[in-house]
């Protein structure tokens, strides 16, 4: 892959997600699935420039973006969560590793203020990001094991300490098969592309 | 890291392993757990040596190998399945990139043959390891989030497809603490190190 744009190109379509987040403390595991459907963005896009106009960043420095949309449940859900959504985001590469770079998203899931996360493409061609929230911190690492086959690994640290790990395998949705009903609920998952 | 040994070094010790398998196919999530121990071996160790000559390899390439025994039980175990066990392997660096080269292990799961595997440590300091089998692949990485917080993912191939995805969180047990009771039953789950 010769940026993240690659993986985004790669991630258009509609996938089905098989979650388990462990839960490190309690050695619980809990299992989740959800539906999501991705859209690459072109750098001109209207909602790529408006996201780097939100985060005060140079829209010509942007190589492009994506819309996500997701819905999708938890095992230990409250019948109050209910989280279904969608957001924007941005990719803005540096200037030397167009590997590595920073991405901006339009809002965060415990904030309502914008949030920006740095990426990079590691030497298998996993995309790894790292975000820092106020008072927790996750890494995410993305890869396909083949093209309609993409498996996610994340971990998320609160106060210093790591409190959840997820494994996702998502699978992509034929175009030609009906989608399955929305799932009734969805989760506080903190993943910061959404799903 | 500066080589395989590095990992076995790190991992040395005992750990609590949490796991979840994805069976694709059937959409459906396996929880299970398992006790681990693992003891690095220096090179001239006898069973290194041992496992050398085993697979025909000049025992001075080897720059060390590691002992693994393991019990552990999965959900949908039959009543019969009970593979707690140990193996011990040996690790032979290519000699020009010494993050890279073989995996001598003294037996294989469905084989009673010996299994080479390849392996290399990646630039996020995950170890990855690709085994052949007669009728199935395995791809597993293996990552330290602290040094008492390691994880696993991996994915076996059986006849070309995707068959199963599995989570690890694996948690290192404090020296001082008392080993909990081992579980009255293990599975036979495909990794090569045999936790």
């Amino acid at each position: 892959m010769k940026d993240a744009m690659e993986f985004f190109q790669q991630s258009t379509g509609r996938w089905r997600s098989q979650r388990t987040t462990h839960h490190l403390a309690f050695k619980r595991a809990e299992p989740g699935e959800s539906q999501i459907e991705v859209e690459a963005l072109a750098a001109d896009h209207p909602k790529v420039i408006e996201i780097c106009q939100l985060h005060e960043v140079d829209p010509s420095l942007a190589i492009g973006g994506a819309y996500v949309a997701w819905h999708g449940s938890m095992a230990w859900d409250k019948d109050d969560e209910n989280h279904q959504g969608s957001t924007v985001f941005a990719l803005i590469p540096d200037a030397e590793t167009p590997r590595r770079g920073t991405l901006l998203r339009e809002r965060g899931y415990a904030e309502i203020v914008p949030v920006a996360g740095q990426y990079h493409i590691d030497d298998e061609d996993g995309l790894v990001l790292t975000t820092e929230y106020e008072t927790m911190s996750s890494t995410e690492r993305f890869w396909f094991a083949n093209p309609d086959l993409r498996m996610r690994t994340s971990t998320v640290k609160r106060f210093g300490g790591f409190s959840t790990a997820t494994f996702c395998t998502e699978t992509r949705i034929a175009e030609t098969s009906d989608a399955e009903a929305p799932a009734a609920e969805s989760t506080k998952y903190f993943s910061y592309f959404g799903w």
